[in-house]
């Protein structure tokens, strides 16, 4: 999917939501339980009562890998369910030395119909890279997390020395950043703002403003709102731009509004008022 | 399995050799392409002609993945088949919030028995510690690796900002290192010898010293000998410890050694070759 597509859809639906199908296998209705493909049902019918109000599904691969290869199979019947019309995540946080990689992007872009896939950035270009190969897929890079544990290592100090040549001299320069700045810089120099991404948590929206200046033009993928409390107005507020720019992802918060026989509906009535609240930010930019 | 049985095997078998299962199915010898398990009896006879010359086996997930459910099945069942002497590493890189690297241990450590996975530390320590929950199982950090791109984050100097009250005064410290420094020196507190490991690539024997420094009691799961050139004899001089804290893995090398129908039997020469090299040095610890 083009970058123009995603917009399309996002300013026809008057949504920039994402939902996140984390489907865990102990917490599906117990009505579905005597299913053998209960994940795949519940993932179908979460689909189908929320099609209308949001742009995208992201599909978490370690609940389909904790049920083992009927996880996998789990995974593929879902991924093959998503209409054409919507973004498909593989959120996998995947990442390895370059001939590793390309066996994970053939993976998720040719075994699989993802449109994106979420991608750690600890190893360098090389891990990335071959993601970046395949014509309008997506490459979703960790920029700074929605959890505890992004204080680590996200949030280090680093010092990037440069050697300039300015005026026939050589002049040594220091810069001074955090980790997932440097990462943000450094890895949209490697893409374009048409097939990379940046994950940002909705935890972080003291960091918004900073990271729209380092990457002014690049889609967001923001989690964290919802059962990890980020603020959906506050995030909208300090990073919707031109053509939106974001997406917005909530898992737990939709999925598991109710855990009744009517769970399909109460997940539709969720995603219908997180796309109520985003309708307000996409008037005013168009 | 506990690090004195680990120890134990490595002692037995006079070698720390892993033989890596990055299985290719393009690459696997064509008297065997005929065959709807090709993948998982390529696996079997290689753990069978491989299993006297080493202590383990990494099964590099994205290989698996990129062949879809069946490749998951595939590596159950290769997973399964090696025997419980044999020290099993789930080579997939994974690492996410809390509540998803819990599922990812659930994928690893119970619907499936590896004893290990390798973990990518950037999203910090709630993305790591629901892996260490597990007893008598391991998990394995990215320190510093073996590819190109280790240069662009791993290699960067972070400064870390410490308070400390010196006889009544605070004292702010400061402490200049490289990330996989920090990554190696930060992780090593939130387990143990016995349940961490760190990936460092055979291609970096001139960090191997002042990794030894950081942690001089940690088993290293060294990569990238063979196929990506490092030399086994640098990196066993400069990591070897008392009781060897060293799994050197070789993949390429070792699987497609032959193509032919001989590619067991030439597999186990190259796998017996390395473990030959092996013996000098555990000899000389014992």
């Amino acid at each position: 999917m083009t970058r123009s597509q995603l917009v399309e859809q996002i300013i026809s639906k008057k949504s920039y939501l994402c939902v996140g199908l984390d489907t865990d296998p102990s917490l599906i209705p117990r009505h579905l339980h005597f299913r053998t493909d209960k994940i795949y049902e519940f993932n179908r019918q979460i689909i189908d009562a929320t099609l209308d109000y949001c742009v995208g599904y992201k599909i978490n691969t370690a609940f389909y890998e904790a049920a083992g290869s009927k996880g996998w199979e789990a995974l593929e019947q879902t991924v093959n369910y998503i209409p054409s019309s919507h973004f498909k995540i593989a959120d996998a946080k995947r990442g390895d030395i370059g001939n590793t990689s390309g066996q994970y992007a053939r993976a998720f872009f040719e075994t699989l119909s993802f449109d994106a896939i979420t991608v750690a950035p600890y190893m360098g270009s090389d891990s990335i890279r071959p993601f970046l190969e395949y014509e309008d897929k997506w490459t979703i890079v960790l920029g700074l997390t929605s959890n505890p544990g992004a204080m680590d290592f996200e949030m280090c100090q680093v010092v990037k020395t440069k050697d300039i040549l300015e005026e026939g001299i050589h002049i040594r320069q220091q810069n001074t950043s955090l980790l997932y700045e440097a990462v943000m810089e450094t890895v949209s120099g490697w893409g374009t703002p048409g097939n990379v991404m940046f994950v940002v948590g909705a935890t972080r929206p003291a960091q918004l403003e900073g990271i729209r200046r380092i990457i002014p033009d690049h889609f967001l993928l923001i989690p964290g709102v919802g059962a990890q409390g980020g603020s959906l107005e506050e995030i909208s507020e300090k990073s919707v731009i031109g053509d939106i720019g974001i997406l917005v992802n909530a898992s737990r918060a939709i999925i598991y509004a109710s855990d009744g026989e009517d769970f399909a509906e109460a997940a539709a009535s969720v995603a219908k008022g997180y796309s109520r609240e985003m309708k307000k930010y996409i008037t005013k930019q168009k």
